[in-house]
């Protein structure tokens, strides 16, 4: 058996492990803050530092002889430049231009791959997670922002310059809320974590009654999307009430993809989906509710099955793809 | 070179050509009105007559002997089960589990396939239309109602229970005017023939200044969205406006594909083409305002190169690849 190492890369951390070539078992799983702020050579520095440590630590813990180890799988936030490995853009982290691959696979001294961090998510999750042995999947990753990865047949869908998939700017309310990316009415600007927050600290501001102040000792700003997912946890009626209506919103746009693509599974990945039951739920009703009944009957709406580790070991499948031609 | 027959079944007209197996003419075109109304066996006569009397007069004036003439292809609105040949359900034409492919094959003596209609249109402006050479379609079809179709590599794509594309009830306002379907916001209820009409008529009882109820003698109820497009040719300013808020709501639905799909073209197809640039123009610079620029900067947004035959020269492009494989 090869080991491979996959590296997910996000605006806040970066987080590596050590993967079965049948992705199997994750070993090694290390993590440290991006600081883009610091430039990219003190990221890239941190990645090699974070590779290093991940096949040193699978050796020692596992027993895996670091030989084994012969590739390395990035996923990084985009557009990208994928033949030629390079990251054309990253407002979040201040990258242009940058050929992450090669300069990786040099500082390590492997064989290097590079693809969009939501598409390696949601590939991981079709090769070893929720969406496995599905034909037809379409994923949305919920966090700071929205990303979004299709796989058709096995294969990660590109479009025609390779940047398929952005689902978190999909409008679903065209004189809506307004979003980072300049427009009115994207599903990012409804139910990524930050807009989550956003709309429960407008409530609260407005006389909403709920314990969330309590829960951040009267600094509104501290509240984000998790807290808002404990306190509807502990039953806090105005944090459920959020929740259900992040499921309304993630259902317009669940509903357009399912409307189009005609999926047999949607995965949904990141930290919205500790929320449970209480956003599936309401999120599966919404959906069945607004799309197509012959398309909604064969369609599973999941959580993802591999928290934290997602893009990781869908790095290592894109590396395998990307470098091998199969997965 | 041998011909295959085309048909294209809408609500309102039935539609029939007899076409060359290499796209390169259509003769015979015929239609009929559908008058779905008088039961499926009226219209499957309608069919067949239309049928004969196509290949009658493509032997008449091109001097193609009917021998040559090997199969039907036909486009139905759905959902269908293509396998079995059978529409399972339209509440259009009040047709349920009917096995129209073998129905018509039998009726006309040769062997059929049978294909969604709005997948057919596109799937002509695929093969000999405004996409031709694209790899990446997303196709619209603008009436009654607004459908859609994919084609990928040159292969219609289905999804997962054959009904992917359902581009007309994707949700551009979740909390927008009410569709048909029973949801609220689809792109239809804003974009459709009748919805164009509708939102010119709402106007026009409100107070608007225009010339449109001149037109029809002033029975706003006879307003169509032809009847819309042509005032708005003439300058008249209220029209304009119809069409430039038509493109905004069409605009944020393809941003919504642009972004999801990535396609190196988006086809348009429909009555609603008349309108020109009048709607192409601020339509493109809708999707440019919304969509990722990576993924505008390389799709095409063309109005259809086939008005009135799309359907029937895909409906025997999607014979060619159900019977013989290949297109």
């Amino acid at each position: 058996m090869r080991y491979l190492v996959g590296v997910d890369i996000g605006g806040t951390n970066i987080v590596v492990g050590t993967v079965a070539e049948d992705g199997s078992a994750v070993h090694g799983v290390r993590s440290a803050p991006t600081l883009p702020e610091e430039g990219p050579e003190a990221v890239l520095g941190r990645i090699a530092r974070l590779v290093q440590a991940s096949i040193a630590e699978t050796e020692k813990t596992a027993g895996i002889a670091r030989e084994r180890v012969v590739g390395v799988g990035i996923g990084s936030p985009g557009p990208l430049d994928r033949d030629r490995g390079v990251v054309l853009l990253t407002p979040n982290l201040g990258w242009r231009e940058l050929p992450l691959r090669d300069l990786v696979s040099e500082a390590v001294g492997l064989p290097a791959s590079l693809d969009n961090d939501a598409n390696c998510a949601i590939y991981g999750e079709w090769w070893v997670g929720a969406a496995r042995g599905s034909q037809y999947v379409v994923g949305l990753t919920i966090g700071t922002g929205i990303g979004g990865g299709i796989v058709i047949g096995g294969k990660i869908y590109y479009g025609t310059s390779g940047v398929a998939g952005e689902i978190g700017h999909t409008t679903i309310d065209s004189t809506g809320r307004r979003c980072k990316c300049g427009n009115y009415g994207c599903l990012e600007a409804y139910a990524s974590g930050p807009a989550i927050a956003a709309r429960a600290i407008e409530g609260i501001e407005t006389g909403a009654e709920t314990r969330l102040p309590g829960m951040v000792s009267g600094e509104l700003s501290k509240i984000t999307a998790q807290t808002v997912y404990e306190a509807a946890k502990a039953n806090d009626e105005y944090a459920l009430e959020i929740v259900r209506d992040t499921a309304k919103f993630l259902g317009a746009g669940v509903a357009n993809l399912v409307n189009i693509f005609n999926p047999d599974t949607v995965v949904i990945v990141g930290g919205v989906t500790t929320a449970g039951d209480q956003l599936f739920v309401p999120l599966r009703g919404e959906v069945k509710r607004r799309a197509f009944k012959p398309a909604v009957d064969r369609c599973s709406i999941v959580p993802g099955e591999l928290p934290g580790t997602a893009g990781v070991v869908g790095a290592v499948a894109t590396f395998k793809n990307q470098v091998w031609g199969e997965v």
